[in-house]
C-alpha cells in the first residue's frame, strides 16, 4: 500500500523564507497566523492525512461508491467516520469567516490543507473541497438571510454542498442550459432537469447537501445571459434551522469511471425541486465563474498533489528495489544489485517530478497570499494588482499543473516497472485519479484559450505585462550575481521566449483568432515553465543566502539549489520547442476538412 | 461503444506505394504477396478485427479474467468463441514457415495484421501475440524433433504460447533469476519456481499452453550466464502428439491491474514440472533475447494502435458533439453551437495523433521490410545492413511509439472531455491499456539504455551511421526540391541535432557513464523524431508526385502532405530542447544524495 508524508517542512519554507506571511499581519487572518500557530496546524492537518485518509484511498477506489435503489449512497468504507473526525477537529471552517463560525485564518493555510488532503486522499478530499466552492458562493452571492440560514451548518461541515453546471449536452457551452426554474407561489422556485457529473451529488456523509444548481428563469434570455443561479437542498430547511421536506431531487445513478472511485459521480434529477434564487436572476453564470476560478486553483494543487505522492512512493521503491549495477561500477557491494535509485534514467523521473512539485506548491501558496492580498490589501492598487496576477495564473496553474501533475503520476508509476501497473501497489490509481484534474473544472484546453483569448487583453495587456515586470526585477536584481547565473540566464531566455509568443499572438492572433486558438496550448505551458522557473529563482536564491549565511541545516537549501538548478538546465529550455510550435501558427492545424480526419 | 475502422488504405499506401513490396519478389513470401491477395487479407483482417473483437473490447474490459479455485480460468464472454473463428480462418499461420502450416507470407503483412488486432482489442490479441513469440523461440532454437512436436498446433493456434521470465524479486535484471531445474532421468528437466506477470499464462482458449520457461540448471554459474530456456506445457504431448499428463505447474492467481483486463496475468507455480531444453544449456537469454526482439516491435505497433483507435473516436466525437461557436465566427448556423472539430486546440490533438499514427505505422512496416532482408536478402551486405537499421530501431520504436502512443491516447480521450472520463465511451480504457506498453518488454528506459549503451557503439557505430546516411542521402537527393522544402529543412535541423546528441554522447558518455545514463531517454526521443520526420518526408515526396502526376485521388496525397507538414513544423522542433536536455549533462541529475529524495 502507498504512504504519504506530508511536506510539512517545505511548506514551512515557502511561508516563512519565501512568501514571508509574517509582513502581512496587518490583513485579517495573518496576523493570528503565528509561526507557531503555523507549525501546530500543519503537523496536526499532516498528521489527519497520513494516519486518517491516506489509508483509505486505495481500499476507497478498490469499493467505489454505491447507490442504492431509493437513490441514497453509500461511500466506501471508513470515510464517514473520516469524515466525521475531520468535522469534529473544525478543519472545515479552516479558512471561513468567524461570523460564520470559521476560524478565519489566510489562503496560503487552507491550500496546505487543500494539498495533504489531495496527495492522500483525493477522492475523500473532493467532499468537503466542493463544499468550499459552494460555500464561498453563498457568501458572495446570499442575502444576509440566506447566509446565516446555509453558512453555518456548512461552515461547520455538518452540511455539505455541490457545484451543478453540467448538462448531457453541454459542459463548456453552457449557453446551451436547458434546466428551468419556475417560479413557485412563495418566493422560491421549481426547478426540473438533469444534470451529470455531480461531484459528491449524494452520499451518506453529512446531514444535508446544498446543491448550487444553475437553471433558466422563464423569461431569461437565450444563451448565457440568461442563466441563474439556486440553492437547491436535499432537504429544505425551517426558519429555526431544523430539517423540513426531503426535496424533490435524487440521485439517478453513478457514473462509473475511471478513477476517484471513492467520490460519488452523480447524475442528479431534479424534478420541480425546491430552490432559492442566490444573487440576481440571470446573473448566475457571475457566481458559478467566482466558484469556478477558485476550483480552478484547487485543481491546480490536486494536480502537484497527486505527483507529490507518487513522487514520494517511487522514491520509496527506488530506493528499496534492488535491479542492476550503476553504470559506474557498483555501489551496493553486499546486495546482489545496486537499488534503481542509482541508474541516471530513474533519477531523470524522480527529479523531474521532484522539481515540478517544489516549484508548483511554491505558485500555488504565493497565489493564495496573491487572493488574499487581492481582497483585504489596504492599498487599493496592490489589490488590483494582486487580482491581475491571480487572473492570469489561474488558467496556467490549472492547466500546467495538472498537465505535469498527470505526467508525473505516470512517471513515477513508471519507476515501479511492471508493479506500477498492479493495482496493490496503488500507483495506477495516482495515474487515473490525476487524469480528471486535466478535465474538470473547464478542461486544460479551455483554460488555454481562457488565457490567451480573455486574460492576455484585459485592460490593455495589464496583467501579463504586471507578470513580465515583477520577472523582469527579479533578473535585473540578479544580474550580477555569479551564485544565481544558473538559474539567471535560464529564466532570462525563457521570459524572452515567452514574450516573443505574446508579441507574436498580438500580431498574428488579431488578423486570425485561429492563431491564437492553436497556439493557445503551448503558451499556456510557457507560461507554466517562466512560473515555476520564476519560483526557482527566487527559491534558490533564498537558499543560497542561508548558505551563504552558514545555515545550521545546509542539507535542506543545498537540495532546493540542486533541484531548482536541475528545473533551470533541464525543463526550462522546452520553451524553445513550444515557442516554435506556436510560432508555426494555425494554417497546419486548419487545413484538413473536418471530414478528412 | 467506441468504433473501429482497420486502417487498410493507408496500409495499401504504405505497401504498395512507400514500400514498393512487389520489387521484393525474390524473397519467400512476397513473390506470393501479390497486390490482390494483399488487399483480400487486408480486407478480411479488418473486417474480423472490426466485427468480431472490437465489439468484444469494452465488455471485455469490465467483465475481466476468473481464476477458479482449481487453478483454471475463464477469459471474458466471446474471447472463446472469437479465438476459434481466428483459428479456423487460418490468421495464427499467417507469417508461419510453411514447413509448419504456416503461410508464409511477409512480415510486413503480419504487422498490418498486429496493428489491427490492437487497436480492436489489445487484451485479446495477446493471446496469439504471446503465442507467435514463443513459437519464433521454438523455430530458432529448437531441434528437429521439438519444431514437429511443438510448432504445427502452435501455428494451427489451437496450442498457444507463454515467455515466462519475470520473477517477484527480479524483472530487468535477469541475473538475479531463481526458479530451478533439475535433471530428470529421461533427459528432461523439473522445474521449480514462480514467474510472475505473465500474459496469456492460463485460459480457456487453447487445448494446450506452451510455456517458455527461464531457470537455472544445477551446475549453471552465476548470473545472467546461467540462465537456460525449458519448454514447460500445460499438458505434455505423447510421441503420438496426443496430449499426455497434466503437468504440475498452476496459475496461482490473476493479478489486478491498471488495464489489458481482458488478458489473464498470471502468476505462474512451477512445482517439479516436467520441461524440455530449449536450446544449449546457460545460453537460454540469447533466444530470451531473439523473442523478446521480435516482442519489442509487437509492442510498439500497439502502442501506436492505441493512438490510432482513440484517435478515430476523438474524431468521430469532435464532428458530433456541437458545443460553442468557432473563433473565426459560426460554422454550423443551423445549429445551436458548431461541432468541436473548429477549435483550433482540438484539431491539434486531432493533429498530433494523426501525425504521428501515419508515420509509426510506415515505420515499423519498413521495419518488418528489414527483418525480412535480414533474414532473407540475397546479399550478404544488405542482409547486415538491415539487420544493423532493426537493431536500432527496435528500442527507439518500442519507447517512443509507446510514450507517444498513451500520450495521445490521453489527448483523444481529452477531446471528450468528461465524458472521456467515464467508462462506456471506452476512451478511458485505451489510456489504461496503452499504458502498459510503456512498461512491459523492457520499461522504455531500458529501451533508451539498450540504444545508447548497446547499440550505438556496437561495431564501431555501424548501425546508426547507417541510418544517418539513409536519412542524409533522401536530404541531399532532395535538396533542392521546392515543393519539398517544408520537409527537408526541418528534417536537416533534427538530423544535425541527432547527430550532435550522438557526437556529445561519444565525448562525453565514456568519461562519465552516468552522462550516458542521463541522455538516454531524451536520446531516444530525438531519434524518434528523426525517424517518424523522415518517413513523411518520404510520404510526402510520393503524394507530391502523385499530385504532380494528376492522380486520380487528390484528396488522399494532399492529406499526407498536410498531416506531414503539421509534424515537421509542429512537433519536429521538440529536438531542439531534447538536445539541451540531454547536453546538460548528468550533474544535476545525480547531484542529490539518495536519501535526499
Amino acid at each position: 500500500m502507498p504512504s504519504y508524508t506530508a511536506p510539512v517542512k517545505d511548506m514551512q519554507f515557502v511561508l516563512n523564507e519565501v512568501l514571508n506571511i509574517s509582513k502581512y499581519s496587518n490583513m485579517p487572518g495573518y496576523s493570528e497566523a503565528s509561526p507557531d500557530l503555523v507549525a501546530a496546524i500543519l503537523e496536526e492537518g499532516g498528521k489527519f492525512c497520513e494516519n486518517e485518509i491516506a489509508p483509505l484511498n486505495l481500499s476507497g477506489d478498490h469499493e467505489g461508491c454505491v447507490r442504492h435503489d431509493d437513490g441514497s449512497v453509500t461511500t466506501p468504507k471508513g470515510f464517514k467516520a473520516a469524515y466525521d473526525l475531520f468535522v469534529e477537529s473544525g478543519w472545515t471552517g479552516l479558512t471561513s469567516p468567524e461570523e460564520f463560525g470559521g476560524q478565519g485564518l489566510p489562503h496560503v493555510l487552507g491550500f496546505c490543507l487543500e494539498e495533504m488532503m489531495a496527495s492522500s486522499n483525493m477522492a475523500f478530499a473532493m467532499y468537503p473541497g466542493l463544499s468550499a466552492g459552494a460555500r464561498a458562493s453563498i457568501e458572495l452571492e446570499g442575502t444576509d438571510e440566506q447566509k446565516n440560514r446555509w453558512l453555518p451548518k456548512m461552515v461547520e461541515g455538518v452540511w455539505t454542498g455541490t457545484m451543478n453546471l453540467t448538462e448531457p449536452h453541454c459542459g463548456t457551452d453552457l449557453g446551451l442550459l436547458r434546466t428551468k426554474a419556475e417560479p413557485n407561489d412563495d418566493g422560491s422556485y421549481a426547478i426540473t432537469g438533469t444534470k451529470i457529473f455531480i461531484s459528491a451529488g449524494e452520499h451518506d456523509m453529512s446531514e444535508n447537501i446544498v446543491h448550487l444548481v444553475l437553471a433558466r428563469l422563464p423569461d431569461a434570455p437565450k444563451g448565457v445571459k440568461g442563466i441563474s443561479l439556486f440553492i437547491v437542498p436535499k432537504f429544505d430547511v425551517n426558519e429555526d434551522g431544523s430539517l423540513g421536506d426531503r426535496n424533490s431531487l435524487v440521485c439517478g445513478s453513478i457514473e462509473e469511471k475511471m478513477g476517484i472511485h471513492g467520490n460519488s459521480t452523480c447524475v442528479m434529477n431534479y424534478d420541480g425541486a425546491k430552490g432559492y434564487l442566490l444573487g440576481e436572476p440571470h446573473k448566475g453564470l457571475r457566481a458559478m465563474f467566482i466558484m469556478m476560478n477558485a476550483a480552478r486553483i484547487g485543481v491546480a494543487v490536486q494536480g502537484y498533489a497527486q505527483s507529490e505522492v507518487a513522487y514520494q512512493n517511487a522514491v520509496d521503491y527506488a530506493n528499496d528495489r534492488i535491479q542492476g549495477r550503476a553504470l559506474t561500477g557498483p555501489k551496493a557491494e553486499d546486495k546482489a544489485a545496486d537499488p534503481i535509485i542509482v541508474h541516471p534514467d530513474v533519477r531523470r523521473m524522480l527529479m523531474n517530478a521532484r522539481s515540478f512539485n517544489e516549484a508548483a506548491r511554491a505558485s500555488a501558496m504565493w497565489c493564495a497570499l496573491l487572493i488574499d492580498l487581492s481582497h483585504n490589501s489596504e492599498s487599493e492598487e496592490e489589490r488590483e494588482w494582486a487580482a491581475d496576477i491571480v487572473s492570469v495564473l489561474t488558467p496556467v496553474m490549472k492547466g500546467v499543473f495538472t498537465d505535469r501533475g498527470f505526467e508525473y503520476a505516470a512517471s513515477s508509476q513508471q519507476v515501479f516497472g511492471g508493479h506500477g501497473y498492479i493495482s496493490e501497489w496503488g500507483m495506477e490509481q495516482f495515474v487515473r485519479d490525476a487524469r480528471i484534474t486535466q478535465i474538470y473544472e473547464g478542461a486544460n484546453g479551455i483554460q488555454a484559450l481562457d488565457l490567451v483569448g480573455r486574460k492576455l487583453g484585459a485592460n490593455g495587456g495589464r496583467a501579463i505585462q504586471a507578470f513580465f515586470k515583477l520577472v523582469g526585477r527579479f533578473l535585473s536584481d540578479n544580474k550580477d550575481n555569479e551564485k544565481l547565473a544558473d538559474f539567471v540566464a535560464p529564466l532570462s531566455a525563457a521570459l524572452s521566449d515567452l514574450q516573443g509568443a505574446t508579441m507574436w499572438l498580438m500580431q498574428n492572433g488579431m488578423a486570425n483568432p485561429d492563431n491564437a486558438g492553436a497556439g493557445s496550448t503551448p503558451y499556456m505551458h510557457m507560461m507554466g515553465h517562466v512560473l515555476l522557473g520564476y519560483q526557482w529563482a527566487q527559491m534558490a536564491k533564498i537558499a543560497q543566502d542561508q548558505l551563504d549565511a552558514g545555515t545550521s541545516d545546509p542539507t535542506f537549501y543545498e537540495n532546493k539549489v540542486i533541484t531548482g538548478r536541475y528545473y533551470m538546465k533541464k525543463r526550462l529550455p522546452e520553451t524553445k520547442a513550444l515557442l516554435a510550435e506556436l510560432e508555426a501558427g494555425a494554417d497546419d492545424v486548419m487545413a484538413l476538412e473536418a471530414a478528412n480526419f
